[in-house]
């Protein structure tokens, strides 16, 4: 039986509204834009990608000190590269990990054979730089920290200046993987010292999935020379091939890419990471708002959920079914994401792609109708 | 100066055609086929997958003893997967190299750090199996043997039956490049034995790029556990990932997947290879016919020349100047493709794609007029 009589909600290509951490809504123009078949060593498709490694660079504000790789895959592919070019084969990484996407990072440089340890906090805390601090001064042999800038997991947000300058201060190397967080939240290569940050064309930047890219400090960039073990990964090799013809050296996503540069060129019109951050927090705020007066429970304390994707505790109401729940909203045209955590029975809300508030009430009516279609009373929804 | 007063050729879309070895002109139902944006994790998503599994397994007459994985990234992505994994750290391979994307398979395997050999040939001669006897007799040690179906950088086919019956009689693992063959040509998994055969998704396909996959005999993807070293590139992982819950590991390519299972429809409704194959090689056939007559010579001879892309030997005509040549078929509508070879001063034109004789006709019309704005008539041309 569906919520009500009143048609699904829809985006405008006829597709269910997507709450979840990517691969999100998109803007039809920028699914438009893959309209097209283009020579991948063709000159219109070697400006495009150019002008994409130069309008990346510019959104860490780069003075001419760091290069912007791209590479073919998600956003894993990318975060693997990272890992596997800038740890050297005899140097040693130090992951902090709380989440799913960490625990991810030390099984690839268990696969890749680098070694590392490891530092890990509930998926509910968020790192603690003091620990960090500690780890460091107790081992010199480890050369590089990596850590997940939000992690999706839960969607906190890591304290990533404190934790740059804690890295910086012991003069080792910081590999950021900022896939859900990078052009929603700051990241200012100037202010914050990193060797690499990575992230994908599909989260904040709205683009559709299929490519990564590794924003470098070059000194760093330059020595990950000979460090990789897949042709394909290598970004050394990568930057090379784009720095000698503006080529990429194996066959790029074309459509993903020409999707992507008018993702990147509504992300400008929108104001850049200020813009963009800013109607994510507007989303942020009201799913949380509309989800409390329903009776729901976040998480994570405030300050430490970031706009990106909201956890929420599965109620404890007898009644409270979650895959009837999740497959009513699915109906009415609201796609959220089931849990991952091992801290609380949970499921998650996304709040980006390229849809505002209007959705966000929208789903909010739909999880109102849920509960009662299923005989759920939310204890705070009484008080309201 | 353009070569005449009549509008370029245009595709459907709007854009030049790519008489290249793909990416290539895609028709425009599998373009608008990306027009949607879709949760990775939801049951639309997982069926979508599901089935294009089944199908690319239909194409090599699959009788279930092989398994399909699909993977992330360009068509390398998907050889240094088969290479990495189905070769043991303690395998050794032998390469069979007749062009640049053998060349690329030795540099895969030097990356991966897996011992090999190289048996090599000229760009312009097929794989000898005489030589390949031979050294498999001479070496025990080869675990694995891997050729090109076609290679690309000249566009000549290798005998790949006679080869699988060498590489079985000796009891070794035969791993194939079908990238730019698979689909046009046929390959049949019960009357021609290999361990894996790789190809993507933007080739004869027809598909835009961003995906490969592998198809492989389940007890020799079995074994592959353990063997990779990069968490990305595992196709047992990917496998059993799929085997699971009919998911992706990590974020697929969404758009690109659509609009592969559009073109798969399509390739259906040609007929599959036989159809497919037989509209290729009629393009060819008018294409070889057509230069012959305007005085061009093809680096192969027929027998050899497969029906996916053809290398002309560059005109010694001193006004014969093919970057502009290259420029007045572009501007014409008709991207060609210049050469990578060796052993022949030469550039290639592509027969695949969503085209027909009809485009090569075009092409044709506009090469007679380039020669003419050049200023070039070749030897053959007088003889017409």
């Amino acid at each position: 039986m569906p919520l009500s009589n009143t048609r699904p909600a829809r985006t405008p290509t006829g597709d269910p509204w997507l709450l979840t951490p990517g691969p999100l809504t998109t803007s039809p123009t920028v699914k438009q834009a893959m309209l097209h078949d283009l020579g991948s060593r063709d000159k219109t498709f070697i400006d495009v990608t150019q002008r994409m490694r130069e309008q990346l660079l510019g959104i860490v504000a780069d003075r001419g000190t760091h290069e912007c790789v791209l590479l073919q895959g998600s956003g894993t592919f990318i975060v693997e590269a990272m890992i596997a070019c800038f740890v050297p084969r005899d140097g040693k990484l130090l992951v902090l990990v709380n989440g799913a996407y960490g625990q991810r990072i030390c099984r690839i440089a268990e696969v890749a054979g680098r070694p590392f340890s490891v530092l890990e906090w509930a998926e509910n805390e968020p790192v603690d730089v003091v620990a960090l601090d500690q780890a460091l001064s107790a081992d010199p042999a480890i050369t590089h920290v990596t850590v997940i800038h939000c992690e999706t997991t839960s969607g906190i947000l890591n304290p990533i200046a404190q934790i740059a300058d804690v890295v910086a201060n012991h003069c080792r190397g910081l590999l950021i993987d900022s896939m859900s967080a990078f052009g929603a939240l700051e990241l200012d290569c100037n202010a914050l010292p990193f060797d690499a940050v990575v992230a994908s064309s599909n989260k904040c930047l709205e683009g559709v999935p299929g490519m990564g890219f590794c924003i470098a400090r070059r000194e760093a960039l330059v020595k990950t020379q000979g460090n990789a073990q897949a042709l394909s990964l290598d970004l050394y090799a990568q930057w090379q091939g784009f720095e000698q013809n503006g080529q990429w050296r194996f066959t790029p996503p074309v459509q993903c890419l020409l999707a992507f540069d008018q993702a990147l060129t509504e992300f400008e019109a929108e104001g850049g990471v200020a813009g963009r951050g800013s109607r994510y927090r507007e989303n942020r705020d009201r799913l949380v708002n509309g989800m409390r007066e329903l009776g729901f429970q976040t998480l994570l304390p405030d300050e430490l959920q970031a706009p990106i994707i909201v956890t929420f505790l599965m109620p404890s109401h007898p009644a409270f079914d979650f895959a009837r729940f999740y497959e009513l909203l699915s109906d009415a045209g609201y796609v959220i994401y089931p849990g991952k955590l091992t801290v609380a029975d949970s499921f998650r809300i996304g709040c980006i792609g390229r849809l505002g508030v209007k959705q966000i009430d929208g789903a909010l009516r739909c999880i109102s109708h849920a509960l009662e279609s299923l005989g759920v009373e939310l204890a705070a929804k009484a008080t309201v």
